[in-house]
């Protein structure tokens, strides 16, 4: 456990994403988490038949976002829409989530797991929270106990995000209302991010919405599960006593989110079949079995995802340092996240992201390069 | 002068909008600011080509914005694109300028005019800081000696909207110059909104980038200008030493704007010919004239707008309330925005919109209802 106040640098993922596009040969990218399949066909049409409406559809919508989009995303979430505020994507929404539990005025400490998405700790500092990094079991899933030890009156939220990035664990639901219990004794917040939602591969996860308490905010994005993260159409639902503060906040910030973008995500949310998810997933499936399979023959350790779409590597004698990450692209021409880049605990691995199609060639410069080295 | 620390309320746009849709009568709506007529037909073309687009198009651009929009800006604007950020509208630009004046750490007052546009004191009491309100003078415009004297080492910022919502002055150049210089002794930004700069009737209207100056953070849209204030796609250009700050907190709060309509206005500005804008202002001048006639025939005071698309009147006898207001819905079936709303100054007047074909209906309205009474 660790606590630092660091300035809420841009995150590394521009800088690995830089170094491989100026990198002198072909580099498969495994480091960007952006989708690079084919979003709903009814979202296409969505925005099609938007690019023909009256200008008074081309005006700002309600600042808590498009109601025909609020209606159809709580009715999937089984919560009035009166909690759910539409965001400029899940980044926004976490970032109303941490604020209001600031505004809260009951702590100013943001517990997070080690490893973390780097968005949270920059915002809890540009937020002038404290932060402070619980690891996780080493299967990637959280560490209740080391949460609950590490809480205090001084927590004003605990972040969790299941299917989780980086480790790919799905968080048992019992994990989550655990923490839960724990957020409502020191009167903080619980924060679920479920970006990952429609990446379960386990049949396991169940939404912390499902748990219906106080002290919960969830918070999710169609960018994921839509492949459509430039669209920035993502939500927040609160607890009730919450929701007016966090909505002044939106209104103030963004005034609303983008109309054609939130008509295309409620037009496809209506007309899009679930075969549509399904078949991404198997895509994911088949790349995690592809990846996984070369990490075998090198004799690699890796974490097989139970969610999410990234695989975590261990690689004898070679750290997950950003020295290590730049010699993978210049050597092996692939591009994957540093491990310190998340934190302490795995700053052995590397993630590779599985949003592209060759994950199958940059399998076999992996095999070249590990075993050739 | 005031000093006020209000909680940041929800600003009452909404209220009297809703209480016009609530009417048991027609009601013209002169409320909202939403423009009523056609965007340009480039942006329609624009958003359609887009939806056909490849898979990683509809990924996260650069988080500063669209590279090519940026192109398209920083050009039009002759400034360094390295210096702008594409934002949510100019809502989020100005939660950035007003946030990096914060961050400075050098004053947490923010200057405002009275009356003023009410999201502003609304932003400034969010992060954190105080307001101040400077009356204008009768005309509308700035009072520089008045903000002169306001200014003080506690001074963050001084914030500026030309050409002026609600008062329709456009300010002189020497005047914002006047205080730039201001701004610059105290040690304070110098914010100017210059979201209505394609709504110039005067011919006047130079853009604070022209003073080239340091402590100068300069914002806009394309909300007005095009039409599309539900698209949300703004911009701020901020000083070198300001920019990285501005960009990283964009980052943490939004990741980026919505691409789609970032994609959209870029393709109408290359596209769209000034005969566009001019022929929207042609419209603004024609409802100028026909509200403004009645209110001669009435006998009510009102500003002519130098600017910008509202009147401001004054009627005898008849404050401009929140009582007033909705009397003015219920009785004359016209709904406009009571002047206490922006302040003290004009709490006398009545903001009229001009984003209504109706404005001949409305002022037949006015005209029955004042004469009558």
């Amino acid at each position: 456990m660790t606590e630092t106040d660091e300035a809420y640098d841009e995150p590394l993922f521009f800088r690995v994403i830089q170094y491989a596009e100026n990198a002198d040969r072909d580099v498969v990218d495994m480091v960007s988490g952006n989708p690079d399949w084919e979003p709903p066909a009814a979202l296409r049409d969505g925005l099609r038949d938007y690019a023909g409406a009256d200008p008074p559809e081309f005006q700002y919508q309600a600042s808590e976002g498009l109601g025909e989009l609020r209606e159809e995303i709580a009715a999937r979430r089984n919560v009035d829409s009166s909690r759910l505020v539409a965001t400029n994507g899940a980044g926004e929404a976490n970032y109303l989530a941490m604020a209001a539990a600031m505004e809260r005025g009951a702590g100013t400490e943001f517990l997070l797991t080690d490893p973390v998405y780097p968005y949270y700790p920059g915002k809890a500092t540009m937020l002038g929270g404290s932060v402070t990094r619980v690891p996780v079991h080493e299967d990637g899933h959280v560490d209740v106990a080391g949460m609950r030890a590490a809480a205090s009156e001084d927590t004003g939220a605990i972040v969790l995000n299941t299917p989780n990035n980086p480790t790919g664990a799905v968080y048992d639901i019992d994990a989550v209302a655990a923490l839960a219990d724990v957020a409502a004794e020191v009167d903080a917040l619980l924060v679920v991010d479920e970006v990952y939602d429609h990446f379960d591969f386990t049949g396991r996860f169940e939404s912390a919405l499902t748990l219906d308490r106080d002290h919960v905010v969830v918070t999710s994005s169609f960018s994921k599960s839509m492949g459509i993260t430039g669209f920035r159409v993502g939500y927040a639902v609160f607890p009730d006593d919450l929701v007016d503060a966090a909505r002044t906040r939106h209104m103030l910030v963004n005034v609303t989110g983008s109309r054609p973008a939130q008509t295309a995500v409620a037009h496809a949310l209506r007309e899009t079949p679930p075969s549509y998810y399904e078949s991404i997933r198997d895509t994911i499936r088949e790349r995690i079995d592809a990846l996984t399979a070369a990490l075998d023959a090198i004799g690699a350790d890796y974490t097989t995802p139970e969610g999410a779409f990234y695989v975590l590597a261990r690689f004898a004698d070679f750290p997950g340092t950003m020295a290590n990450a730049e010699r993978l692209i210049d050597e092996a021409g692939v591009a994957g996240m540093p491990g310190e880049t998340f934190g302490d605990a795995y700053d052995d691995w590397i993630r590779f992201s599985l949003c592209t199609d060759r994950v199958d060639e940059a399998a076999a410069r992996l095999t070249a390069y590990f075993e050739g080295s």
